[in-house]
């Protein structure tokens, strides 16, 4: 209400980034506040809004055939809910002191000020791209966007080669080394670790090395990529390390993310330790009143750890855009933190962690004892009973579940959600091991493996 | 140790019933006391031990093709761990007084007492058996013992019937009902109440009815079995009700389980409101300092209504065994109580609850909010999403979880456990919103089914 008319002012709501955080802010800001209230305008550099990027690496592989598939909602459809979305629009600079962000389109290259009441970045991440030769021929690819994903499949039809090399082996390079073998490629994975996924344990990822060398893919380990090399079209070919060189038709990168946090940087914006926007639990940025951020640009508490990580992951984006859309539409809610849960397959093994890894436990300076046990993930007798491996960290004396890592078949996934909640609840392994999880022979042995790690977990910290 | 001699004196402890609660705490009880220490006999009336009575449906439906790929240990494992187990052998009264039981072998008929210093009764359930003509025809089977799927076995293998019938459309009811489907019966499931699955409210129960009836099983609804008729040879034909005659070749009764403790009421120990023996939270029997009770002769506590509970369940059986065996072998532990999760499957239809039904939270005074969603096991893109309906009930006010009942397909009933743990650590509804569950999207949405329930219920619970 303007004091002085009586009326309501109707105020602006700048979002930039039209993916996850930042339209489920929008959406959810729009849900509690009309047009006539809430004027919301949204900044997309790109041509795809709301999409599904975890989704890249099945479309790529085939098993969804339509790229308008992983798109939740359209620009059209934000539009038709009166957000006011600017696709191909690259926000290039936040003016905090005057409330307003500089915005230019990326075709014509037109640029203005739009200046806000609130303002939400949800900028997400950029991929890590070392900068060696080659890096730029054709024929390599991130795939990090959809458009990425798009360029990926253009040269996978056009080409029609038979090897692929991709770089890194966490989760975009484990499940995009399962899309190109679905795909028909001889495909090599050039790690720069030991063993695949290091958001395991060594102990844990070593199995995942073993499935995927069992699939057919050629694990190339402690290897480091110095170069690439061209055709005389300018076509990747080969695949260079320290050691050795791998033929490749196309080549994938998949070798993390950083927050893409460079406007708020330049804006003076708050930064943590690992390159991403702080902020308090309403998702606001730490010291702006009207700022607020979420996503993969953003840092998040580790409930575990109780220090800032970076995270990310589509399902983080959705929550802080809810909670930051609330506060933004009036209402209330808080985003508490993580604990670390991650998923993902290589074909029919399932790969899952949450909490803290050893590694991470010692950094911050808690004592810890280890358990591993092999269960199956239904009754032995049942059919087609697949072994779990379930790894299990537990603090000292107190006892108190720190992470949980599994690899199996499945139902192996998912089964690390009780350890999240455990986790959240700040449960010890003594509690869990009379927790009542569902048993059925088609579902699980009548111990849950979860609860014969508990239990064997348990008998480790009493001994201690 | 005896005062006078200084030397140890070598106890006894004695067994009643040599299956999951009876032997878990045998075996547990062996680990922690050498045969020096503690001298060990159980008394088993029928001709297996330690076998998975919920593996039956499987077996007698094929997917388990050996009988004894359910039996966990057999009488001989257990005697090679010094453990005197003695089959064929039924306790028939409990001398509390005197430290004694009187037991006879069932083939000879011949008794005798055995002095005990330590007891452990774990008599299991005995099924509920209504008293109607034709019930003891042939032809006309319980499946709760193994000895009972062996019958039955024949019973299928012997008459090669066409049609069955089930009585009873609990878990054991519709799990039969699949298991028979699968040997090619034509199957009728004469059911009591209106819906299957008693365990679930009746608008859940709904969706497993119309699933059953997809697969071609006729459902009779509301219907009490009045009588079965027989042939000349005293072979059951026919199930009758008060409206109609259901054909039959064979007879399954799957209409539950009670308590089996007559003996333990003859010897005056207590029961409670459900017929099972009341223990202490180390599995005693209430004010008898050497006598303990397990699985499914015991009721429990619902650690979410504060009240006792009958529930006959491997899971338990084992927990129990394995509390009974740790205090009875001088080490410590508890059984805190259930939240009453349970998963069965017709099929590929999945089935779980945990917590309380809407009728359970009448019963013990709570008001409460209930919200129902769909949603999908994967991300909605993902080949062959299939829908998942979720049911969460919350307190009012408090917002705490009471219950989580969940209906679909792969992946559905082991998302039950997510409610389980939280129901343990007495989480709101609110709190679950925040939970970080696993996401990919072969495993999950990104709004886990079970956030998108905890989310809607939040919001209904602040509107209360």
């Amino acid at each position: 209400m303007d004091k002085q008319t009586g009326k309501t002012v109707r105020e602006r709501l700048v979002v930039i980034g039209g993916d996850a955080a930042g339209m489920s802010a929008a959406s959810q800001a729009r849900r509690l506040r009309s047009a006539d209230e809430l004027e919301i305008v949204a900044f997309e550099r790109g041509r795809f809004s709301s999409y599904s990027a975890c989704g890249i690496p099945y479309w790529v592989g085939g098993d969804v055939t339509e790229r308008d598939a992983l798109v939740a909602r359209t620009p059209e459809e934000h539009r038709a809910r009166d957000i006011d979305l600017r696709m191909g629009t690259e926000v290039t600079e936040i003016d905090v002191a005057r409330r307003r962000v500089r915005a230019r389109d990326v075709a014509s290259g037109d640029a203005s000020w739009t200046s806000y009441d609130k303002l939400v970045i949800a900028t997400g991440a950029r991929p890590v791209r070392p900068e060696l030769p080659g890096m730029d021929a054709a024929g390599v690819h991130g795939v990090q966007t959809l458009e990425d994903g798009q360029a990926l499949l253009d040269t996978l039809t056009r080409t029609r080669g038979s090897r692929a090399v991709v770089v890194g082996a966490g989760y975009i390079g484990v499940e995009m080394a399962e899309a190109l073998l679905k795909r028909g490629y001889e495909v090599t994975v050039v790690n720069r670790g030991s063993e695949p996924m290091a958001t395991l344990d060594p102990d844990m990822g070593r199995l995942v090395h073993r499935a995927m060398t069992d699939l057919g893919i050629t694990m190339v380990d402690d290897a480091e990529v110095t170069e690439l090399l061209t055709d005389g079209d300018g076509r990747v070919r080969e695949v260079v390390t320290a050691d050795a060189r791998y033929p490749a038709d196309v080549v994938v990168l998949g070798i993390g993310v950083r927050p893409e946090t460079s406007l708020a940087a330049a804006a003076g914006l708050p930064l943590g330790a690992h390159g991403g926007l702080l902020t308090d639990l309403a998702m606001r940025v730490r010291g702006h009143e009207d700022i607020w951020a979420g996503g993969d640009c953003v840092e998040v508490l580790d409930l575990v750890s109780g220090q800032e990580r970076h995270i990310a992951l589509g399902t983080h984006a959705n929550k802080h855009g809810q909670v930051i859309g609330s506060n933004v539409g009036g209402d209330y809610a808080t985003f508490p933190g993580v604990v670390g849960t991650a998923l993902s397959k290589v074909c029919d093994l399932e790969i899952a962690r949450t909490g803290l890894r050893e590694k991470d436990a010692r950094r911050v300076g808690l004592r810890f004892e280890t358990v591993t046990v092999e269960s199956t993930n239904s009754a032995g007798y049942y059919p087609n009973a697949a072994v779990m491996t379930v790894k299990m960290i537990a603090e000292r004396r107190t006892g108190r579940l720190l992470g949980v890592q599994i690899v199996g078949r499945e139902g192996a996934a998912k089964r690390v959600d009780v350890a999240a909640v455990a986790l959240t609840a700040r449960m010890t392994v003594e509690q869990m091991t009379a927790l009542d999880l569902g048993y059925a022979p088609p579902f699980s042995p009548v111990w849950d493996p979860v609860l014969v790690a508990a239990r064997k977990a348990a008998v480790k910290v009493r001994g201690t």
